[in-house]
């Protein structure tokens, strides 16, 4: 290929005076009366696109003063730099090659307005092609290698765990079942129940809710390790917070404990901020003036700050004694709430706080019991302008404490064999945490729906494209 | 976190006579008559344990003539060049604390002993702990961060394509459904067909084959993308290539052809290679030493060599000629099969070789027709020892053309109306390539079974943990 990214030609990376060729897509024409076009060239590179010179001279130049926004083009010409303001470079065109026109421009979806988020919404397949979900995509992109660089430079071993379970562990609760049986014809068993053992799998199967558990197995022996793929929940959540389908990343550590964990929380949340306001500079100021003003201030403020750390308990005497009115009350052992967490977070420490040792009753079985009896070791990441963004814990190493925690809830052990063979054989203290990729999306963007940072969003009677 | 890896131990990046606390599993103990015990610790972050010395006269040195394998431990001491053969750094360890016993060693199953690899699959939660799966993760762990670099530095945005997918595009045959009806109790229409109107997306939905159909909707707004996820085949394929959930990397590129994407087909092999044959050694060797003789050698002999490019029908007469009895007899218009392409790479190029111009009517309707009116812009790269690695094509830009072939083939174009939109407006040449990335990871550790390069393999009858 012998075109070159518009994002080296802004960066400065050419020569000025060389002869380039970029390929994209038209934002904007517009045509002076002195014969000259001005096209604005855009290839996703980065946030800017860069503009053309044409002059009347070119053999088709009637075909260029057609172009209208989303028409493909490759333009070959000089690099020099702008004379207008705005970009530091812009190309004077020696030929305009048109690839691709737009069928009834009057009607293209994606026309040079400003289009309401539920109108891009309904054209997920074209909606890239806007400033907005470009600018959200090269973020979320650069969001996502950073997590990777994050793990990989700390010898963190990327693990796919399984999509679809069969595994008891998780609880059928809010899951997708994965079946090839033929609903018209459904086998069934003497009983007359559905007979799951001529499904795919011989049972049962549903997507799978969290890598965690097979995680652990992992972390048993490779130490150190962190997934990175989709997670499902069946839920009919209609709130701008909540997707059918979602990713996480879930490390998980050997010899870690909660501060432990609780660090590393820390420390990769602020080297992937930090990464975004290195790298995607361009989108960010565009976020900051379209979507959220503080969208860059904020990441500074929560990369240069230190967390607080706070234990649940004193978290409950902080919100019984601030004299502010919730709409849930506050005691000890609830769970706190969206308000309470930002109450925290914004107001009281000013700063992303870890909250620790939950009630036991309100957590998972495999969090690790604290010596009090009533906590188990449990953290929440609580930040400024959202609110949760990681929960983790220590898990449960002990298997007679686990064992009798799996009984206390009318769980079956049978049903944890190998979660509990982990406990069994060389088992050490581990802990790890999960972080929902759209929500940290949707925080560093300030775009206020899941939907919008994920290409084709899922949810309840929503699965196009 | 106070110990530190392994790996950074045995690379000398830490100074002799440092005193060091290391964390992990015994793998072998062995006692000296002179009152010494040799513990060789593994921690899962290379490919070696390192030696703990361990004198008797420590307090607890009972214990520690107690230890097994898989008993977890935390040792503290002196890093001293080593005396003995093997390594060049040990621990002459002044405490070593027990954190988890081996209930049982006599029947754990992941003794210190060689396993059959059926066996290991078997406990797929453990096998982790082995020699063989360790360094099988490593090396996944490394090509998965060398695919993600190599976009990443090129450019490319990663896309989450949807897993979960209600389009028609994709067709329904071999895929699994997604539901979240109750199955004992169906809904249905006043005709009696089940009422999928009902179900949580309102209508049939699958797990996703391909993301390629999505990634052609990005690439035509950011120029270039890839996918790296999770995708699904409901196939009834006992083989040692086949999964019903296997990963794929597909690579999309606006303005590219099919010569543009064999290059980056060979570039990104080459790379990710290097990658492995730089950061994993340790690994590659145990794989060349134990598992295939040519692990290591034929990597640089593929890093090293241009491929070969051949048209197909350029092949099928090489095949024809080549005095060689094949089992599936080759003529014009027939699909390669392994014998073929493993004779085209080892015996007649000998070299990887790029397959191109298949015949249209034995491939997918999106591929882009050729001028001879006969084969389309299709590619396989073909590699000696595997055969098919990577399969690619450039495709149909042009809508009159696409439309013309979808009439052919009998699929309705109103279920392709946003993958037709894309060529309305603003069409550019656009190509891409599939590689299945556990066959990928099956080459190059000589692994002979898919199922033994991810961490809990899914296939017909099996979906355990």
């Amino acid at each position: 290929m012998s075109h070159i990214a518009i994002t080296e030609l802004l960066k400065g990376t050419v020569a000025v005076d060389s002869q380039v060729t970029v390929k994209g897509w038209i934002r904007t024409r517009r045509d002076s009366k002195a014969g000259i076009s001005f096209l604005a060239v855009h290839d996703g590179s980065c946030f800017n696109p860069i503009q053309a010179v044409v002059p009347n001279s070119l053999n088709n130049y009637d075909e260029v003063t057609n172009l209208t926004a989303g028409c493909s083009v490759s333009v070959t010409g000089k690099l020099v730099e702008s004379q207008g303001q705005g970009q530091a470079f812009e190309i004077q065109a020696d030929t305009v090659e048109v690839i691709g026109l737009v069928e009834n421009p009057d009607t293209y979806p994606m026309a040079a307005k400003r289009h309401s988020i539920e109108f891009l919404r309904e054209h997920a397949h074209l909606r890239p092609r806007t400033n907005v979900i470009g600018a959200v995509t090269r973020v979320r992109n650069c969001l996502s290698q950073a997590i990777h660089r994050f793990f990989h430079e700390r010898g963190y071993m990327w693990i796919s765990t399984p999509i679809i379970t069969a595994s008891d562990c998780e609880g059928a609760g809010e899951m997708f079942r994965v079946s090839t049986l033929d609903m018209q014809n459904l086998p069934l068993t003497d009983k007359g129940d559905i007979d799951y053992a001529e499904d795919f799998f011989g049972k049962e199967a549903f997507l799978t809710v969290s890598g965690q558990l097979n995680g652990e197995t992992y972390a048993s022996a490779m130490s150190k390790i962190y997934t990175f793929g989709p997670t499902f929940r069946a839920e009919n959540s209609n709130t701008s917070r909540h997707l059918a389908e979602f990713w996480m990343v879930e490390p998980e550590v050997a010899f870690a404990d909660l501060e432990d964990i609780a660090s590393l929380a820390e420390d990769m949340l602020k080297y992937v901020f930090k990464a975004v306001l290195d790298e995607r500079r361009d989108d960010m100021e565009f976020f900051a003036q379209r979507i959220e003003k503080t969208a860059i201030s904020r990441l500074e403020e929560f990369v240069e700050k230190d967390f607080a750390q706070v234990d649940y308990t004193d978290a409950i005497t902080i919100l019984e004694n601030c004299g502010k009115k919730f709409e849930f009350p506050v005691e000890w052992g609830v769970d706190l709430q969206s308000e309470h967490e930002r109450y925290l977070a914004e107001e009281h420490f000013k700063a992303p706080v870890v909250i620790k040792n939950y009630p036991r009753d309100i957590k998972a079985f495999y969090m690790r019991q604290n010596e009090d009896g009533k906590t188990v070791a449990a953290m929440d990441v609580v930040a400024p302008g959202i609110g949760e963004i990681i929960g983790g814990s220590q898990r449960e190493e002990r298997l007679d404490v686990l064992d009798a925690r799996l009984e206390e809830m009318g769980l079956h052990k049978e049903d944890y064999s190998w979660y509990r063979d982990l406990r069994k054989y060389g088992t050490v203290p581990h802990s790890g945490f999960g972080l929902g990729f759209e929500r940290l999306v949707a925080y560093v963007t300030g775009m206020g729906n899941v939907r919008d940072v994920i290409a084709f969003p899922r949810t309840k009677g929503n699965a196009n494209y």
